[in-house]
């Protein structure tokens, strides 16, 4: 192979862009080796041209003019950082008409609008790689598409946003409310001042879809995605999960369902769950990212590490810039889109899912009677009732077996309407346990 | 890209390869949508034909004929699943020399000879790709190879034996001794009759030096990992740690390290060590296996799984056969060995490690601090002195600083020869703390 050289772009120079244009030009001598070619840092897109940034940009290459940038004939790689929907769509489609390869870290795009990027890298004969879209440094979509490739992935479930693993650890550690939780995440610096896309769950659902659609190799979108934030989780909640000796956590979850009399669907959804304390996943403390993934051979397997951040988000970024390059260079693509399975999607309601309730009752002979008979009519079965204190105080903690979260969530409003029930204190749904 | 076939090879019929015939045929479908082309069997090497097997497999593959099996112009695919040195690497080579691309789990060929078999893969053109060969189904050398392409590791601390993992997590959490604790990993099918590999270390060496060639692209061989079994390990060593709030694990431990005035060298290690309860690697229990990754961008990765099995390890061959049947079709070759850092591996005693040594000493005034000087002396500085007991059951707990191992051993020995020291009762190394 002559020596030749790589031509590369990248858009956006903030959080995640200066990281990689200084790994980049520090790892130069790396990565020529290991992709057999230099590469070549030919332009960087940003909004503003005077801003500070975290990295010397070389002069004469920081430019307002993204569009003119990926429209140069002379670009062959593509990285874009700038985040949302457009520009950065608009972008990346142009990169690759104009026979670029592309590495992107964008869920919320990749989430929305996968395919049409899909398709276009497809009809380029391009790579549109994106290992950083989720779960930050972490490996994961690689080992889900390659490693996975000769196995059958049932299930996974992740801690895929670190702000709410954040929230949620303080809350379990100190026993503070949520309030109090998210002042702390945004003074360190781990939730923004608009805290919503992570806090209500939006950020998690994009990668949900992007893990369910590669898990199953079915198009699952943001909004196949069923999605409940954390702001509704209590200190009474953790609290109960405590008793439980189990751990609250925000999770995504993507799984493979039977469906009577037909293939087997995926169900995708974002919410707050307990998982016992033994589960792999209840150790992943602070802003800590982990993807725990069950298939029918290889078991049950976890990969964890730093969800965001700027050099790890880079790490990632230039993980796939090297396979990319060599693929570029080669004249071939790697593993492209793959929704072949095109399993059937599941609603919320129709998705099997597990209770936690903890109810405030009035202690009279039948309570327990009746509130059992207010699953039963709901047919939902239960696993476990614990009754606690006496008098005012009395308490029941139910942990039924699964059964559709509609049938579950009709329960809980049957429970809330009945008249020796004072209130219903927590309602959680329970993950990481085999029936 | 017209309907195409590939045709694949199994050598070795045993735990491994009797799952990986089994995925091949269960799996047909979705391999055939992955692959891009219908994988077809076309024969099965093995020692006995007329042993019985955990699976079935179609009439008249079956042969004890492997270099005929090899030799054969229409196998495009090879998956060598028989183990040991010969005759598997001349079976590897005569398929590679014959064209075919080769999947292996054999760790034990690897780590003696792989360069032999790397650069016959690169002439031939041809992969050769062996995921399964450490920490079997846990897909850790492709994100090593791949994913962190664009980095710089720096360390990578393993738990990659199963057996080992089982027999320490044994002792830590019933107190037994060493013989207790692997007589009941063998009646539990967790260790061999013949323990010797997995207990002194030297399937763990094997991996540790696959694991270092890969994260610093330097060629190591089981030759140059120092190797101690976990033989020796007592329930003193094991209960000496739980008050140090660590646990004894077996790691295999690939480090970067500064030489003064040149480049960084490589050391690779094998052995029992002190970690924390707070390390990732600490809640690793049972027969699992985990490869903790710390890198300079990526920060520090875990990955977890199942070590070994008949199903995972073949779930790890089968992802390795689709990238490697998809490069065949496509006429390239993935990433191959790469070992352009050629960096210098440091002997054991230049490896800078830290002890813990538990003391039994004559409680007179003065002992402490003859002991404090028998560090000195060797230049070993002391991070801390627990002193606990009174009279005859004094005894003295020293954590060093990072020092040399020949410094620390040396120490060791002059405190063996000390008047008033009757006895060293527990020597560990301490890992998983950054000083
Ligand atoms: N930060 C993380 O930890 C993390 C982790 C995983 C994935 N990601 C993803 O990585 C992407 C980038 O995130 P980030 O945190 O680096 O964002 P950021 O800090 O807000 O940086 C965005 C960059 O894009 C530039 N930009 C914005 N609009 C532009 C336009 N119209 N044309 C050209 N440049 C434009 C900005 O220019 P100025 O600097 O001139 O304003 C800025 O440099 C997002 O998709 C995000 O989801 C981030
Ligand atoms: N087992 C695990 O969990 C695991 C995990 C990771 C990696 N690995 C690796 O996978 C490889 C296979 O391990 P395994 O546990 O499957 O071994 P195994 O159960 O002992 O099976 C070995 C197979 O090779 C066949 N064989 C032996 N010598 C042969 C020869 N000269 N020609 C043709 N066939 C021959 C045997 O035939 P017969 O059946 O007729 O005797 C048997 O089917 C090894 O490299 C091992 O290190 C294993």
């Amino acid at each position: 192979m002559d020596k030749r050289s790589l031509r590369v772009a990248v858009l956006g120079c903030g959080s995640v862009g200066s990281q990689v244009v200084r790994l980049l030009q520090e790892q130069a001598t790396d990565l020529e080796a290991r992709i057999g070619a230099r590469i070549e840092l030919v332009g960087v897109a940003v909004r503003r041209i005077d801003a500070t940034r975290d990295v010397e940009v070389p002069d004469g290459l920081l430019t307002t003019d993204a569009d003119g940038l990926v429209a140069r004939d002379d670009v062959d790689l593509v990285i874009e950082v700038i985040g949302g929907i457009e520009p950065a769509r608009s972008l990346i489609l142009s990169a690759l008409e104009h026979g670029a390869s592309v590495v992107t870290a964008n869920k919320a795009l990749l989430a929305e609008d996968g395919p049409t990027l899909f398709e276009a890298a497809e009809k380029a004969g391009r790579d549109l790689y994106y290992e950083a879209a989720v779960a930050g440094a972490i490996p994961i979509l690689r080992p889900l598409r390659e490693s996975l490739a000769g196995d059958k992935v049932t299930r996974v479930l992740g801690i895929v946003n670190g702000t709410t693993n954040f929230i949620l650890d303080k809350m379990d550690s100190s026993g503070a409310g949520f309030a109090e939780a998210l002042e702390e995440a945004q003074e360190l610096g781990y939730a923004e001042a608009d805290p919503t896309a992570d806090v209500e769950g939006f950020d998690a659902a994009a990668k949900a879809a992007i893990l369910a659609s590669l898990a199953f190799h079915t198009r699952v979108t943001a909004s196949d995605v069923y999605r409940e934030g954390i702001s509704e989780v209590t200190a009474a909640d953790v609290q109960s999960a405590r008793e439980m000796n189990s751990v609250v956590k925000l999770l995504a979850i993507c799984e493979l369902r039977a469906v009577a009399g037909g293939d087997d669907a995926v169900a995708v959804r974002v919410h707050p769950a307990m998982i016992p304390r033994s589960h792999p996943l209840a150790s992943v403390r602070e802003a800590y990212n982990a993807v725990f993934v069950e298939s029918e051979a290889a078991g049950q397997l976890m990969f964890y590490g730093p969800g965001a951040g700027g050099a790890p988000t880079a790490s990632a970024v230039l993980g796939d810039l090297v396979t990319v390059a060599r693929n570029h260079l080669a004249g071939t693509r790697g593993v492209g889109e793959s929704a072949y399975a095109d399993r059937a999607v599941l609603a919320m309601g129709e998705t099997r899912t597990r209770y936690h309730v903890a109810i405030d009752v009035d202690d009279r002979a039948g309570v327990l009677a009746s509130v059992a008979l207010a699953f039963a009519e709901h047919d939902v079965s239960i696993q476990t009732v614990r009754q606690e204190g006496r008098g005012d105080d009395a308490q029941l903690v139910v942990v039924s077996h699964e059964a559709t979260d509609a049938q579950l969530s009709a329960t809980v409003e049957h429970l809330r309407g009945m008249d020796n029930v004072r209130e219903v204190t927590s309602v959680m749904r329970v993950e990481g346990e085999t029936e």
